[in-house]
């Protein structure tokens, strides 16, 4: 069988004809012709651009400078107390450092072609490594920091519009009347999650033994060929931040349809909607429906990541380069989220009271907070009939529960107006309360329920996670 | 005041031409013909099965009988302490609960028609949350349980088989010797992330604020519309779940690599493998393909959670219901996957040394641990070369870097092996020691490095969590 | 040349202290004790019993006992044509197989031991990859079969209720009216999609050359190492369905915001959704909402076979088992959602008008379909105002856009209610219709516009398809 | 109850001041501070600059200029064809368009703030639809071309090197001889699935009736409410991507295996390996591990867009605005990709005869193409004896099968060289082929088969399709 040619097509280098295993043989496949192409590949040379542009992470290396220059004056300080640097090499070091961190701010920062020697790959992939969870701690903590603030503005509203009434809506449909503040509180939720139980994912481990203390990582990795469980790290920011953008992505959602003409709950600021000049009435809640949007986007994220680590091989791979651009994009995504609904929230209007557009005028009992049983059925009805033991009578003058049909039509049955109290005696004085959102709503006082008592409680928790937080 | 007609909603069939809106008008948009069959849908009737199997969740709920009954026995002698059942009453309820699970555990049980009657929609749910929350609490320690177990059989191996060297890989490139130990305390990492940066979800705030002491929850829900932020829990289950099936992914392509004719580092138990009746020499790494393989399976259902709460709107939709299946599937196949996992660790042979097959024997110094610096290039050769400072010299008894070709063409020039030491006086006595692959994984001693010292403070490390965990 | 022992792989557990490699040293790396225990795992024996289970897909094969059936009465006929069988061999096997899918079907068949032997494990895979061709070719035919069902039921309510009027939304803010038929006619979409541009994935090529000409597989698969690109198939299937099903979230999406009290625009049959006992009047759509939810189940599937995809090396890999219990799961799940969708969609009601509620009775100009401008700003006004070059004029008697204020404030300025056609001479008569909603949703009658003649055109165009379809 | 200001805060334009709800009521919920400032929130003013930066799309909608302009001028053309323009009218228009196309490639185009005043929003949705259409098109037609430029360099490979010997894998281990060509070839596969079965995502309906004929899209969009279902084309774009990304990491995995120094089958050229400085002998296969790694990321996208389209109303919703960066980044990466795909594999080596190393030297029967049948048991042996029904005699002349151990113990049993044919009488002398892997490869004609009849079926089949598609 006719063995194909020696050399080692597209290896011009004449030390490439070297051989490639030993004994002298030369088992070589390729046969290129005299412009060293070989299977009709457009690529001719020894370095094809197209790889160079992809194998190169340089354009998402530049992200980490600062931090690079961080860790680095971290580091000259810790082999001055360490010794191995006297105090005037340490400050010689510092000062350049500042400079590099200077030109990088300014832009005039050059890359030498030579960069790439100063470091071997596993040196510059330690320190990327490094240079990553820095600037993991600085994002972690910048985004932490946006998401108190909307925590925050949150319980400012909530506290300062205390008396607003809302409906509280289960499979949507109504359920029962709350505070708007009760709504505005699933915030306080967060802070529990975020404060207590799930912070952003602790900077523990460091890649190798050798970070100075300064740098204040928990403990060293207890496995070098595990360094790569920093993607762990990553993995888990990305998750917890698709868990954050779903949350979002809820309340979004809510607040969609509470702007919409139908519930005429809240009004979006122009600030944070659009307009369209074909129907000027119509108001887009845009930022909304943007931050419902990128719940996808960061799962998306997330996702990917997890594909590209399936199955790899141990110790780093250069798959893992997949790994920066997806973090600083969820970074920059969730940043402006934040922001947005921060600025959504504190601008929004809520109307007062909240339920009466759908419910029409003509169910409204005359007077603010108390509303006739009408077919629309707004809950506190029949749930506090029936809690209150109030019972009607039919006209024969029989007790007659006021949900008789309940449990056969799911429909509330409606009782005439003239029927209501106060004018009709049939009824207990004091069943009118049952009409009374105010006073509904003041029925369930358990901690978590409807009343005001129960919403200044939360309102305290979750001020003291915030105070918790800054201390 | 005119009022909608209460028969309404439930509309028995002939009902639906009636009126839906105001004002006497028939605007209803459907004609039924007399068998009330609409729209060529093949339905008719007041309930159709295959939505009501549709919307059912018993098959799932019934996972949850033990810890549904475990809740009740903690609730009832919460009200007891709290004074609103005397002893007696309590003691009744308890001896019948036990009944109950007598009768699940035996397959006697019998739901009733009525089931549904007694508890509200709503009670149920909440019932349902706590029964999961029990459930997870359960499931979660059993998973870590099993994952505990695997560590220490890994920290077991490395322990009793320090001695047998290995190859360490980067890019599966051949990067330099380690101890097998070295490997497989991996798991080691694992310890460290379960142990202390990424415990299973914990299960503190409760749904709501009637939950008894006794059930130990660690705190109460903030906000009671965000009692579905039980879901986060779910997710954050499914997520750690996701990650842990990774790293097992990851650690399965190793051994499934190692485990081939060109590897041939370890070997399979025939407990985890199979064979082909056609080609009786193959071992087929099945155990290890499926855990690779259930990576996927476990993050789709993480992926599928998300996707499903993505958008909806606050407090309980029937979407959420999606999630009792994923949690269950996921927690048996994980469950199946760690036991396998340690079946397989536990029964696998290392073989030493195991650099030596892919060498080939003309490669070998002539007595084990010791390599020739071969065609193939072992990494500790020209490391070691380097940084002894070591040099070769040519025949002209010139001075020669033993890796002169490095640069140029990524090939170690190959020294004939007559020239090797201690054959060749050009060399110093001591270089041979580079070609040891004994003395080379000693080299490196810092932390998280590859020499048996290293390798022993992981094992103490591991260790010490194991016995934190166990306390 | 020495040879290895023949013992090796085996290796009855007391042989396994048996050198592995080379030169008699017992290099092994295990040293079981009596028990055969190993490394403290918790499997003695032979086969883990855990194993078995995880590595059987029998559980899930049995769904293809049907379809192997067909497949194998197919292939003894092409044997027989073929001339390789007799007519009375071939009429003998065929009746044999009749009698194994009588056991099947009846629940008696029983699996032997020895079945595992029939076969070795190739032909029994690529049988298993012909047994869910034949199924997903059922599968496909089903569900595409329950969609056009769903699409009929559509279009028979689009052109038995063509008179009901709609609101068209744009971000969830009302643009324009419409048809209630336009609305429902989306359905029309996805029979585009379906008939013309993506059928389900086509079953063409067939794994080897050896199926039967009976079966139908439209061409050979071109290489033999991607037969196991029978999973692009399925990859595509979980796709297709995954689409299908982020349709229909989106339809119940619409459908769930419709059914709200706010909306009412439709209302759910008691057969699709459930009731309160504690909230008697609210009627919860909960088939709509699991509809929704599915999309994240099926989806989930399709992220988790292509991430156990992602990187397996070529041809045949255990974690190829993946795939089945996807498809089955999938095909179950889209099975109950069409029929489901298909039974809420041929019972649910539209009321009519439909945006007469939210408005309010003081908007409406007195007669259906004509309704004032109100403060509610329903587009047709400003944007049939404005095309009509009408204008209102102040009072004192200045041409005044009806629409002034709309670029500045998004508002459209409300009329009071005397001023407005016929009653004020300032307008002209004809703008009354600009108010009319009958007239405005005719306004625009090109393809795909809100007129009559293009739903009655959309209606054609579905009805051809089906028709088509059908042939 | 006191009720809030009537004031709209964050409204300061005068005009907000009127009543937004009918009736005289003013029941804004808003009391702000003098700065305007309301809750807290950092935003003061008409316009959040980071919610102007997060709406905007400006950014992505330039990558659209191009096919803007070419819509544009088709645009023109058909106004002018349908009488609508005159010829002189639409010649400016044309001229127009090319230099506003000059500008924008010369990077001189300058976006006037009025830009947004000229089309609605709804036109110029509209308008992004149809550019993204005509990129659509663009950008597939330059992937399929990309995609069969990689394809054409495997055959054209595969042609040239038939004589290539090469081990096939079941299980990652050895299973048969294949032909070299026989494992490029499965991009044969994927030419069969490009060229007949998914040939990329088709543009046929448009999204409005007014697209002039130039265009070219085959149908118009049956429903307008579905003109959103635009989205259904980039969503099977982004699985079309994922599915080809699957197949292209599955091709690299087999790839970065046949790297390593223990397979040594294939060696790829420098340009699209890295090395180490520190281990100058490594050779790392990065381009592969980017091949591999970006399945991720491009599933990722088409993941994010599935979970963002769930559950969105009708119509259009911002929440879309998602697709088009999914759409450009995942067709930046496609074309690096294949790019890097078809250079990697038209200067890669393919070592002859790959088999060798990995089975060592002394396993050669000494001819090229044929082994004796070692320990580690290449398949053909035990397969081609028992097919060729050749057995061997025990040292007593008994009949015995080559193979006697293979149900038992998985091990081919070693027959001792001096016992292989021809040496051996005991053999009928053409068993001698049964160790020869060339005629072993060929045994297996069948199409789909490994031998070279086989092999060569495949590339006519594929030269058939690439020729179909450039016609």
């Amino acid at each position: 069988m006719p063995l194909l040619p020696s050399d080692l097509i597209s290896f011009p280098k004449t030390a490439r004809s070297t051989v490639l295993e030993g004994g002298g043989e030369t088992n070589c496949s390729c046969s290129p012709d005299q412009s060293g192409k070989l299977w009709g590949g457009r690529f001719v040379g020894a370095v094809d651009p197209i790889m160079e542009k992809f194998n190169a992470s340089i354009a998402y290396d530049r992200h980490l400078w600062e931090v690079d220059v961080q860790g680095s004056k971290a580091y000259s300080r810790g082999l001055e107390k360490a010794g191995l640097l006297t105090k005037a090499e340490m400050d010689q070091i510092l000062h350049g450092l500042d400079k590099v961190a200077e030109e990088w701010a300014q832009g005039t920062f050059k890359l030498s072609p030579n960069d790439e020697d100063i470091h071997t790959a596993n040196e510059r992939r330690l320190k990327v490594v490094t240079d990553l969870r820095l600037w993991m701690r600085q994002t972690c903590s910048t985004l932490s920091g946006l998401l108190w603030e909307l925590i925050r503005t949150m319980v400012d509203r909530a506290e300062a519009e205390r008396d607003i009434l809302f409906l509280g809506y289960i499979h949507l449909q109504r359920a029962q009347p709350i505070h708007w503040s009760h709504w505005i509180l699933r915030g306080g939720s967060w802070a529990t999650w975020l404060g207590e139980r799930r912070p952003l994912p602790v900077l523990q481990p460091s890649p190798t033994s050798s970070h100075p203390p300064e740098l204040n990582f928990g403990a060293i990795t207890v496995n070098s060929m595990d360094a790569t469980s920093e993607w762990d790290l990553l993995a888990e920011f990305l998750f917890w931040a698709s868990l954050c953008m779903t949350h979002l992505s809820r309340m979004a959602e809510d607040l969609i349809l509470y702007c919409t003409k139908e519930f005429s709950f809240v009004q979006l600021s122009d600030a944070y909607s659009t307009g369209s000049s074909l129907m000027p009435q119509k108001k887009n809640p845009d930022s909304l429906e943007l931050i419902r949007s990128k719940a996808g986007r960061v799962f998306g994220r997330c996702a990917g990541l997890l594909m590209t680590l399936k199955g790899l091989p141990s110790t780093y791979n250069k798959d893992l380069q997949e790994d920066k651009e997806a973090v600083f994009e969820v970074s920059d995504t969730m940043s402006a989220v934040l922001q947005v609904a921060t600025g959504v929230i504190s601008t929004l209007q809520a109307r007062h009271p909240p339920a009466s557009p759908p419910l029409g005028p003509r169910h409204w009992g005359g007077h603010t907070g108390r509303v006739a049983l009408g077919g629309d059925a707004i809950p506190p009805g029949p749930r506090g009939l029936r809690e209150s033991r109030v019972h009607g009578r039919d006209q024969g003058g029989r007790p007659q529960p006021a949900v008789t049909a309940g449990a056969s039509d799911h429909q509330v049955r409606p009782i005439p107006f003239p029927m209501l109290p106060p004018r009709n005696p049939l009824f207990s004085g004091d069943v009118s309360c049952v009409w009374d959102y105010g006073h509904s709503v003041e029925q369930y006082g358990a901690l978590g329920g409807t009343a005001c008592s129960s919403v200044d409680w939360q309102i305290r928790q979750v001020r003291a996670l915030l105070q918790a937080q800054q201390a």
